[in-house]
């Protein structure tokens, strides 16, 4: 590492644990005065404002460290109150969504604690009341992702007239919204009309799903808000595109092949996940396509199927990686982080910003949780 | 009827139909537009969209007119396009509500139509798809209600400068959003809980539910945002809460009387669908807390139990009726109503505005679907 390089590196450090403080206490106070107007209707609803407040106290703020150093790099000023207030927005709508996908995908936990429809499924068992606990944990869970929905748009409109209609950045908000909502639909479609639909195309369908469901949402489109909030001109954008797209891609490569060959310990979710819930991702994809055609049936019959034990997970993670997907997937994820980082290193940007994206990418498509 | 009353019934008819006309010609433009940037991901979610185009299509747009005339009541200009964008939004958000709240309640149908979740239950069935039809119904109901949800903010952006960051219509926005949803919550907290807690505080809790779940969502609110949007100052807006609020719990008392009472063939529900479902409305609560020991025993177990039949619907309206419940309800709501109107009757507000608040109040709380 050369000196200029290793000074972007401390100066990022310094510069990103001042940005997440900042980022921590808009988070804490927008919640505080929720729960204080919502204490006014029912102290029954701290109940909501807790799972909110937990779930959210969580996570690695990718989102919001993407859209900070988007900012920065269209030449925003370190640690204005934009950045901190569409981190604020962009983290809460990943809660909103963790847990509304929680419930559709049945996960029991998030971030190694129980997921918000469980939650209130144990309260309702603690407390002793009528009728069925996990509906209510589901029917409360909904309510719970459509306040905190609420909530991340009434941030991000905090950010101030930068965010303002008619806006770029506002522009790129709708659009993640919509298209994440979307691409969520494709990857439950998948799951129970991929059997029926053309197998060859099937990698063609995961690739939009991958896409639309996370790489848009996950990567560009925060970076992008970052960007468009600071004024960014297109050729900034698409040039943010062209390293923040392949990197979302192989960040939920990355992702699928936790969630079949994950370490529960480290994922906090149950080994093989990702096969019970019935996912056809990448992985699948690529397997079915070049699996012999008795191990292709096999994995057929096992996906979706909640009760599969540990051994015949580990049957049909042997199935995956025989059939080569596992290391395909690891090749896709290796070329579109090279794309990603030649784009990277194109990108004309302060010397510190390029730092930041470049570690931020790393721990994205390297993680092991 | 007196001449100025006749000639401001007649102004207010050929107003509201050409207020009704721009707004559902927002909405179908809206949503066009929305459906060509959702094509673009994919022709799949052309489900999404047809799903929330029919039920965005359907509705009295009580919440839209009374936000027209909360405008006009505050100086605004007929048939601007703020109330128009703003009516979208509204509609668009009772949409999101209604399709959520259908998943809670299980309800399968809506507007004499099937729910948002059954129509891709049913489209799963169709298609001869793979696992489970109700899972997946349920699943791609939660995605699109989240979808009409932003789609509901986007369009109230969409107003403009008087709906942007700090403005009382956004305050106001943000504030139905967030007590609708805690309101819904302390409904199915109620339906749980409300056995095991004190049942002489019944009644005060359905007094909460009715409130937040819809009074001040359904009317209070409505009126509040069109009021602010046309620069109403907080004299105005208390005098419209005044009458707004009481009828709203008049509207909502009305819509309890049908849950139990009301015929199918108008409500486009099952008889006694309330029951099934076990809500504790304001009606059972005073039920239970009139009826003999046997009787209020014999509805407790009633509450919540699904498979009702028709004969058992008609023995827990008996013991409704026999409590003296159904009465006391509807002299409540003649009392509620009463003081709505006369609070209109001291608003200070055009002829042609009052005209229209009446007409849209008698309507609220003597439908019969």
């Amino acid at each position: 590492m050369n000196e200029q390089r290793a000074g972007a590196a401390a100066g990022v450090e310094e510069e990103q644990a001042r940005y997440r403080e900042a980022l921590e206490a808009e988070l804490r106070s927008f919640l505080d005065r929720q729960r204080s107007v919502m204490a006014g209707v029912s102290a029954d609803v701290d109940a909501l404002m807790d799972a909110i407040s937990g779930l959210v106290s969580g996570g690695k703020r990718l989102r919001a460290l993407l859209g900070y150093w988007g900012w920065r790099g269209a030449g925003g000023a370190a640690l204005a109150e934009e950045p901190v207030r569409a981190g604020a927005a962009l983290e809460l709508f990943q809660s909103a969504a963790l847990i509304h996908d929680d419930i559709i995908d049945r996960s029991a936990t998030r971030r190694g604690a129980p997921s918000v429809h469980e939650r209130f499924t144990a309260l309702h068992a603690r407390s002793g009341w009528a009728l069925d606990a996990t509906r209510f944990g589901h029917a409360a869970a909904i309510l719970t992702g459509d306040l905190c929905l609420s909530f991340s748009e009434e941030a991000f409109t905090a950010v101030g007239p930068a965010a303002g209609v008619g806006t770029p950045g506002r522009r790129i908000f709708n659009t993640m919204r919509a298209e994440v909502m979307a691409g969520q639909y494709l990857d439950i479609l998948e799951e129970v009309a991929g059997p029926s639909r053309s197998r060859t195309e099937a990698v063609a369908r995961a690739g939009t799903v991958i896409r639309y469901k996370s790489a848009k949402y996950s990567t560009e489109h925060p970076l992008g808000i970052g960007g468009a909030l600071a004024g960014a001109d297109e050729a900034l954008l698409e040039a943010y595109s062209a390293f923040s797209l392949p990197l979302g891609e192989a960040f939920q490569l990355r992702d699928d092949v936790l969630g079949v060959f994950g370490d529960p310990r480290t994922t906090g979710k149950p080994a093989g996940d990702d096969l019970r819930e019935g996912k056809r991702t990448m992985l699948v994809a690529l397997a079915l396509d070049t699996a012999d055609g008795a191990a292709a049936a096999e994995l057929e019959r096992g996906l979706g199927r909640g009760d599969l034990d540990l051994d015949e997970v580990g049957r049909l993670r042997d199935i995956i990686a025989s059939a080569g997907a596992l290391e395909a997937t690891e090749r896709l994820i290796g070329r579109l982080a090279d794309e990603a980082f030649a784009a990277l290193a194109r990108l004309d940007v302060d010397p510190v910003v390029r730092t930041a994206l470049e570690a931020l990418g790393r721990a994205a498509v390297q993680r092991a949780s």
